[in-house]
């Protein structure tokens, strides 16, 4: 590989970004990307099989990452505890590198934007909560609790960094999770507190 | 519209359904579908836009019974208790239904095997998470809560939903959710009491 390949998938990803906003996902071809990246197409599809994916690149290293983490939580660890650390940990690569965020943050607007980018984004949140709970299964979690904690601390890792979008204050991804899991927290005990609880007894 | 149209939707949904198991989904067209409900390609369009929707005729239906059921519930209702309840009422119609039921058993079948109908299957359940999350603002319920237990709610159900599919016993899908209900109170409860909570406290 030449040196002008140096950073192909960052050139791309960045000239995606760019041409996706304007003139907009939909009318831009791979060949045009490629251009724009000063790489040939050639080289585009060695890194990506279409052009959606250059936004979901990642995504299976980011299910190994979450994996490891569960896995790594000392034992007696509460399940939903291991989901919400886990996934905490996928907040600080944005909290520490600010083209980084800024990079999250514009590729988030493009998702809500198209109805295909928002579908494959789910797609791989469910598979990210699917290889969370695989990962409880390892430690001793027994079905429905893994399936329940990875599937809840995905949903609320999703509000979080949807809050975290959307925060004029800027503040960091790591707050707006930890604020959704307490968030979480006061839910659940409220329902359970206040007697509320008639979908149970029924 | 001639009487040979007689439920042309739930004939056009049938023979989709055959057809999509058997030869498979991708290998089918509007045309054969139309042909072995005994109907014209013109009056498959009058109900689906595409092959793919014919799995999903009725979802707006369902998000307008979701969120009329939140904004049914008595005032001072925990937002988790709303959610529950509302999305426990989906369940009714299959737990009485076994016709209904059985479409809903193969249907999913099919949602698991290819990824373009999982994916399109998660976008109407965010879909769904985001009315009742709506419809919780409309009764007072201020973000990220209406959120979180909009999200919450549906990925519970989503896990209850699944356990039902998998169910050798065929109990009802309103014990599935009642028990992943159940589930999450315990998930909750055990991260709140057992002061695993590093994540809040960081």
């Amino acid at each position: 590989m030449g040196r002008w390949e140096d950073n192909a998938v960052g050139r791309l990803q960045e000239a995606a970004l760019e041409l996706y906003g304007d003139p907009g996902y939909d009318k831009v071809t791979v060949a045009e990307i490629s251009e724009r990246a000063g790489l040939t197409r050639r080289t585009f599809f060695r890194y990506f099989s279409d052009k959606r994916e250059v936004l979901f690149f990642g995504a299976e290293k980011l299910e190994a990452f979450v994996m490891e983490g569960v896995l790594a939580a000392p034992p007696g660890t509460p399940a939903l505890e291991v989901v919400a650390t886990a996934l905490a940990a996928v907040t600080r690569r944005s909290d520490e590198d600010p083209a980084f965020a800024d990079f999250a943050r514009r590729r988030h607007a493009l998702i809500r934007t198209y109805a295909e980018l928002r579908e494959r984004e789910l797609g791989k949140l469910a598979a990210l909560a699917a290889s969370a709970a695989a990962a409880l299964q390892r430690r001793g979690v027994a079905n429905p609790a893994a399936s329940l904690a990875a599937e809840t601390g995905v949903a609320v890792f999703k509000v979080g960094f949807e809050r975290w979008v959307d925060d004029p204050r800027r503040r960091k991804m790591g707050h707006h999770l930890r604020q959704a899991m307490r968030g979480l927290s006061a839910l659940a005990l409220e329902r359970a507190t206040t007697g509320g609880t008639a979908v149970d007894n029924q």
